[in-house]
């Protein structure tokens, strides 16, 4: 058997779309907010959903004019793991994604940046997570004094790609905005994509 | 300023780690498993850290003979979306993840491998979930029947590399794993990786 094409694929989603019946909120935590559904699958049986309910995020991969990348070094308590990251953070309710990404990296690493520009959105947890990741592109890069959260404790600090691309192979950086960012910028260098300028 | 280099960074992440004090389960679900842990910040000071409990999962990159990739179509109900993924599915409790990953991919599109070699460990959710993803790269590819899961729904197709980075940069594939499986195959068929041999 031959695979068949993507060429080939059933037109449309209903064969496999689930539709809501019902739902019910499970946790409303300080962080947290989850929910279950009962849903209708495509052959007309029923099954539940639980998912967590998140306001979105956004990322920022900020390159500095000598060409390195601003980082963090962050310790992430459900995997008991210290991190090495892009500046990221959720947005608070109605705020407009590019303000919380300007908001996020001053606050992180006291920088602001002249050139924004929009990569893609990502979805890092499709199977029980309503968050998504709108990753921006910042240059031009101007330092100041960052003002972190109470509970935010972080190393912030530059690597040039070369450096980022060997601790993504090696396994060392294990975030997907931040492996996702880093083979983007790669194929940016490399002139083979262009990020949405916005301002 | 210039900004640190990472290798003036501070060794030791004492600085940065939080402890737990105490823990309780907050919800046990058919799916989702919440925890809410007590924890001591850097500073002396206490935080709540609320988190899923996830078993890891495994994701495989399987390539045809001919150079395609095994793909899935499948609707995600958080993010109401149909998207394009590699394969993957949960570990069972005590279950060798390399088992996992042949089982899922002869269940989910019918394909076993001669060769298996493993790329890497993803973290997608490292604020609010313990869920790792291990990527593996199937090759030698062999039809055969699929067993899907009753309440498991999705197109089985293949598409070439150049149609996968395609949708990856024009936002179509949001999926965390398989962009970053897209972009390890791009970096692999030039020649710049090399994934670990398994059998």
């Amino acid at each position: 058997m031959i695979e068949k094409s993507y060429k080939d694929l059933p037109t449309g989603n209903r064969h496999l779309k689930e539709d809501r019946i019902s739902g019910e909120d499970i946790y409303d935590g300080i962080f947290l907010h989850m929910k279950r559904d009962q849903v209708t699958l495509p052959d007309g049986n029923e099954a539940i959903r639980e998912y967590l309910v998140h306001p979105g995020a956004v990322a920022i991969l900020a390159v500095l004019d000598d060409g390195r990348v601003l980082l963090e070094r962050q310790y992430r308590y459900p995997i008991d793991k210290t991190c090495i990251e892009i500046p990221a953070g959720k947005l608070e309710v109605g705020e407009d994604r590019l303000f919380c990404a300007k908001r996020e990296l001053e606050e992180e690493t006291g920088y602001s940046a002249k050139k924004w520009s929009f990569i893609r959105q990502i979805h890092p947890v499709i199977s029980y997570s309503t968050e998504f990741i709108d990753i921006y592109l910042a240059e031009g890069l101007t330092s100041g004094k960052s003002h972190l959260d109470t509970e935010e404790f972080l190393d912030v600090f530059a690597a040039p790609l070369e450096q980022l691309i060997e601790w993504v192979e090696r396994g060392e950086i294990t975030d997907v905005k931040t492996t996702i960012a880093v083979y983007w910028l790669d194929r940016y260098r490399r002139g083979l994509v262009i990020p949405q300028s916005i301002e």
